[in-house]
């Protein structure tokens, strides 16, 4: 048998406890044992980065990003040293290693750096010797010596970064969850395990909130090649395969079905329909680095239109005092702001070669009463923002209409696992 | 007013909680704000290094040093980055660094590493921005790039070597305590406080197990002439400077009583009395890494001796182990060992020069019926080991005899504070 190269990542609930901790050291172990080289890669123990942040908030509202990252990723430094001690407990020799020691170089921006250059010597030698290397996740080191941290969930992209890098034969995300389902169980019970997806599917998924792994890790694993495995480790069998487009899968039409809560919308009424009106109204969101998803600008009438958009809720204030801002300058009427919304979205592959999917999904939802506010669609997404009260019954209401339930939707699943 | 450059060092007692930590950096601001240069050095908040080696535990009992250092180093990391974020939130620009960063480069001697060399360029140039640099102490990194931490109580040390390297005015020892006493005021109602003491003084006293700082501290900053200051950082107005010695000291005799019960004792009985013996029992503790504190070789009868020494009670059973090994070998009688002890020293540049210190010691534990079981001296210290009920009693016995509760037995204090 070849030797194969796994990186294997573990999210804190998998680190929650000494226990756990003791316990995910197996799995690595087993995996190793078996004949394969393993670059575990860990985040901080559940709990343990809000423990930290709480305290930073205690003593600063306003704290340096720079104070932040340096606080933050203590967290994962601690994770990775106990598990090389669980590992070595265990007789696996294994050894820590932070951001900065590989070093994993990132661009300037802390609390949300950019991975520039990761170099592999360190971590080649330790798996010759054959030590498995543990890394602690999520941070990085800038060009100043300073350390900056990925995001929130940024381990995932230091997992892939390492296995795209390291060029190694798959990149296992191990959490809580078994993989990719057709829509959140706790909604729609009728929700069907996927055993593999694509990574376009993947990138609307989580882009609609599927809380499975960091957006930016899918981008990533697509851009290198590396085989995405979602794995439970709390003894789950089933994983999903995050994999690239094949040629013949015409048969899949619709994937899953995800609702997102995470957004608040904004209606500019009555602008005059002139040129430069919608980068006027966006340039300062862009400049604020407020994230704006869906756009839609109505027909004019009268010389007028209504521009309307979705910014995450978190950013809803702020975005209303820039846009009021240029409300009286653009000579627009005025701006509504509602964040009691939800968006609903169907994502397939199918979909672009289906035109029937979007007509069946406004029927599903007209047939329970529920009115659409706004529309976006992509090449393998349909999403409809509806009043947030009817978020959970129109995804079971879309899971019938594309009867997901149904196994025969599925594409084969060509990986041994 | 000259500028100056002052090290201030808070242990884990100042560092308690975020509401401590902002407390500790209205100390720095103010010291800044008084025209200093400060270069800031914490430790861990007090319990997180305790917290840490506890989850360690709960993984591995024998856990590989380097990744108990990797995992403790973390606290100061976190102290250090909230520290930065308190003083910036009271408007006082600062930095976080690691020991990595700095780098405060150590031998490869995991858990009790030694400075080898520490550049201060960086600390320069934040200094010169005018910004509070806030170093993580205890923590270095060797020349592999690993973590390494300078053993318990390191941040101390990490304060001298920063005042050496900086060339500061002062480094001062910020803790729960505010100074040095004749006594331990807990034992002894009458201890008086001492406003200066030499580094000599101090290192018999440290050694003898005044919990004030980490003993190496003292000796780095003997070595190097950097005045030290002890203080409280929980509003108390006293302090002790720890200076080098001065020609005319003479009327100082006794600076203060010491009581140590760390110490176990072992006995080898009917040594026979041949060259080398000696060095077969101590050669393997030696190997060990177990410091042998007090050593005894009674005269020899018959041709026969005893042999009593002393070690950290924490190692008697290691010590016990390897000192049976050679009972046989040098065909001694037999091995016999007393944890049940305690030692009291008398401390005091002036005992070189006065004789009569040891009769006046001895008649004063004689007078309560205590015995004395072993004696050891230095230029400026008397140990007397004694049963350790006895302790307590003997530090107030002594404190009597030498009248240290009499403020005209101190020396003038010359300093400035």
């Amino acid at each position: 048998m070849n030797v194969a190269l796994i990186v294997q990542k573990f999210g804190g609930s998998s680190l929650a406890t000494p226990e756990h901790i003791r316990r995910v050291a197996r799995i690595i172990a087993e995996t190793k044992n078996s004949g394969n080289q393993v670059v575990a890669v860990v985040s901080a123990m559940s709990g343990e980065t809000d423990r930290l942040l709480k305290l930073a908030r205690e003593i600063s509202e306003e704290a340096r990003e720079r104070e932040l990252d340096a606080l933050a990723a203590t967290g994962e430094q601690a994770s990775a040293a106990l598990m090389a001690m669980a590992l070595e407990d265990l007789g696996v020799p294994a050894r820590s290693f932070l951001g900065l020691q590989l070093p994993l170089l990132t661009d300037e921006q802390h609390t949300r750096a950019r991975i520039i250059k990761l170099p592999t010597e360190r971590l080649k030698k330790t798996l010759d010797q054959d030590i498995v290397p543990v890394v602690a996740g999520f941070q990085g080191v800038n060009a100043n010596g300073d350390i900056t941290t990925l995001g929130r969930g940024g381990s995932d992209t230091t997992a892939v970064a390492l296995a795209a890098a390291l060029k190694a034969d798959a990149c296992e995300i191990h959490s809580d969850v078994d993989g990719v389902y057709t829509a959140d169980p706790a909604i729609c019970p009728q929700a069907r395990h996927l055993r593999r997806i694509t990574y376009g599917e993947m990138l609307e998924m989580a882009d609609m909130g599927a809380k499975i792994l960091q957006i930016r890790s899918v981008e990533l694993a697509r851009k290198f090649k590396v085989p995405l495995l979602i794995k439970s480790s709390f003894g789950s069998d089933k994983c999903t395969w995050i994999v690239e487009e094949e040629i013949n899968m015409e048969s899949a039409v619709i994937s899953g079905i995800i609702l997102s809560r995470n957004e608040a919308k904004l209606s500019v009424i009555r602008v005059p329909d002139r040129p430069g009106v919608a980068y006027r109204i966006l340039a300062p969101l862009a400049e604020a680095a407020i994230n704006v998803d869906m756009i839609i600008q109505n027909a004019s009438i009268d010389g007028c239109t209504d521009f309307t958009f979705t910014v995450p809720k978190t950013d809803l204030k702020k975005t209303r005092e820039l846009v009021e801002q240029v409300i009286t300058e653009i000579g627009a009427q005025e701006l509504r702001t509602d964040d009691d919304i939800a968006k609903v979205s169907a994502v397939g592959l199918g979909i672009k070669n289906c035109p029937g999917v979007a007509a069946r999904m406004f029927k599903a939802l007209a047939g329970e009463g529920i009115n659409i506010q706004m529309i976006s669609t992509s090449d393998i997404r349909i999403s409809c923002v509806i009043e947030a009260k009817y978020g959970e019954l129109a995804v079971r209401v879309l899971h019938d209409a594309f009867e997901l339930e149904k196994r025969n939707n599925e594409r084969t699943n060509n990986f041994s696992q």
